[in-house]
């Protein structure tokens, strides 16, 4: 009769799914596991009673799977989800379909909106009116959100003083979280945040709460309906945390066992040449992952050199027969360029995942007659200074530079070629 | 049997649809004028088959009321519309109800992209391979995004050198616009663009073309839709160029005399002090519009102190027995802050509207006892430094500042009074 309980991921120890706790007494990570049987007696109902259900936001629509534990009023939601799926097939002949799922159309412009409708929501169940997490970037802007529009919730932001832009403090700050500077470093915020959620009853939604991985499911559940359920050959993310790739297969998996999708994808998951652990490990059999000091990216959130969610991102890629690829930053920033000038503006971590697609189709590993969806994580507008830079500089591929002329009409149509 | 034709707004002259032509003989703004009747033959079936229509994206879902003259094979989409209306009644007491449409939740991030579904599908229908606007804001990020997506067209965007920002300039030159700075300012290039578009086969996509005025019901239609067809008390909208209250207005209007809807809103538009020709008119009843040089606002959208669709908007408001505000820049940011805070991003124009509304609410204009929608325009997000500038200035009556502490636990617990 229970649910949901916590099930560590090496030891396979269980905890009630009411208790506030993180990782395992082992020290590994915790996932959630539903009894999906009881939430979803009969998939086959499950699955036509969606098609009436476009106007229900998408957590709530896809809840039965999600997170069937959590009570349906105590839903925290800022509308995410039902984010476009692009067709770009027509522009990429050499793939038999590529669609992009741009999870940049999120609430607050990334996919981290969807994993936090579950961490807030559980939060907002539990009685919790402090929520927690250190980080620069898009991780901060969604609790700060979500805590933002909870009743009786703040949200706390700790965040390396003097290390980050005006532009990735505006949201959290925006958002009215407590925004702490602490003169260390992340690890260093990061260890202050384990110590308060130890201490004093404050939730911690930075990406080891495995709560959040239930409501990302969402992602590859909704491309799934929207496809009608028709299983494309690949899909590609990228990946820095791991924590996505994690997300994807566990929902993926679902559909699967559940017999609500007959066949199974193949995962590829695409890191930056100077921060691609699992990389690494891929290339030697997922050999033991050795954690390194990752070098600067334009991707800035996954320059990550030892990823939480490592464990589970394997498990996924052996189960869904997945590859591992690493692209350079001239291809992800041209990438990022191309897919811009379709009108469909990505941030430099969605362009990795774009750009191993092409290489991986370029190698053969992707074949002309599959069909792919490529996971988009942000939107280009948090990025605005990163596209200014690339298209400045003229040796860039596929930089679109500005012109000037004097006000003179004639010189307009010469410039215009008229 | 002419299902949609152009029409003079003062000397009633009437144009055959398929011209390319942007004003009347007599110099005043066109109109699109449909023929509902055909395109729409039984109201009450069309709002029943809409229900089973969430999954079509939005324009296409009302193209019968939006644009029916257009061939649904020539529409250039980016998955525009089904934006969230947030209804945040519970933060706001003194209203019946009040709810937000967040129309910075499009793919440009501004409701520009609902005029711009139709104005380049348009162009794309009449087979105009170059559009063109003169810019620095949320059009020629809507333009150049559209254009790009279409296939053969190519955007222009004409700017005046030297007064745009790095944020600015960053979406028309990703989405890969011809992007020309003129040393000039913006009525130079306004100029420029008329005569160009005078000579060469280029479509013209400024405010003055009527055609984007129809793509742009779409946002009170679907706020309609969203509401079950329940009419509100009020709707309230920022007015700059007064283009989006006309089409909120046009749309409204279309609906009731097809009987969809059995009650008239009232209409609310809201200006910022320094820009605020419209509320100067409609407090001396609507006497003749004076252009004003608009003074600079952080609402940087609607600073226009000579407004393209003054008369559209007069006749709109009339009908719908409007009135007019005006509010300050400290009541502007003010509430931009507090909306942020509730984890819904605007831009500082929609918090012209959201400023405005709570006046008139204060003022007794809008009661107690009325629902109320809100049009916000933009998202915050291209708006960072504008809130990291409010943030950090303490005397502001809203302002989230940052903490500073060393990485220390007890200093961390007291600042947080734990």
């Amino acid at each position: 009769m229970v649910l949901s309980i916590f099930k560590c991921i090496s030891c396979d120890k269980e905890y009630d799914i009411q208790e506030i706790r993180y990782c395992c007494e082992c020290g590994d990570l915790l996932e959630v596991i539903h009894d999906l049987s009881q939430s979803l007696p009969s998939p086959n109902d499950w699955k036509k009673s969606l098609d009436n259900q476009m106007a229900v936001i998408a957590f709530r629509r896809y809840q039965a799977l999600l997170f069937p534990a959590l009570p349906g009023n105590k839903i925290i939601t800022l509308n995410e989800g039902d984010t476009p799926l692009y067709d770009v097939s027509h522009h990429f002949p050499h793939f038999s379909s590529i669609k992009l799922k741009h999870e940049g159309m999120n609430p607050t412009l990334s996919f981290k909106d969807r994993g936090m409708v579950s961490g807030i929501s559980w939060a907002n169940y539990l009685g919790c009116e402090n929520v927690i997490c250190a980080s620069t970037g898009d991780t901060s802007a969604a609790m700060a959100a979500y805590a933002g529009s909870a009743p009786n919730m703040k949200g706390i932001v700790l965040l390396p003083k003097g290390k980050i832009s005006p532009e990735q403090l505006a949201q959290p700050i925006s958002f009215g979280a407590v925004t702490v500077g602490i003169e260390t470093d992340f690890d260093g915020c990061m260890k202050l945040v384990q110590q308060l959620t130890e201490k004093h009853n404050i939730y911690l939604l930075n990406s080891m709460n495995s709560v959040r991985i239930e409501g990302q499911k969402a992602i590859g559940i909704e491309t799934l309906h929207q496809l009608n359920w028709q299983v494309p050959d690949w899909f590609v993310i990228p990946v820095g945390n791991a924590g996505n790739i994690s997300a994807l297969g566990k929902g993926l998996r679902e559909l699967f066992e559940l017999g609500i999708i007959d066949k199974l994808p193949r995962l590829a998951g695409i890191q930056t040449e100077g921060a691609s652990p699992l990389y690494e490990s891929y290339q030697n059999c997922y050999s033991e992952l050795v954690p390194k000091k990752a070098k600067p990216t334009k991707a800035s959130a996954i320059q990550i050199g030892d990823p939480v969610s490592y464990k589970k991102a394997v498990r996924e890629l052996k189960y869904f027969n997945g590859v591992v690829e690493a692209v350079t930053e001239a291809e992800l920033m041209d990438w990022k360029a191309q897919i811009d000038k379709l009108g469909i503006s990505i941030c430099p971590n969605s362009a990795v995942a774009v750009a191993g697609a092409m290489k991986l189709n370029e190698n053969g590993i992707i074949k002309e007659t599959e069909d792919v969806v490529v996971i988009l994580t942000a939107h280009g507008s948090k990025f605005s200074n990163a596209s200014v830079e690339y298209h400045g500089d003229e040796s860039n591929p596929s930089a679109n530079h500005t012109h000037t002329v004097s006000p003179n009409l004639e010189e307009l149509e010469s410039l215009l070629n008229l």
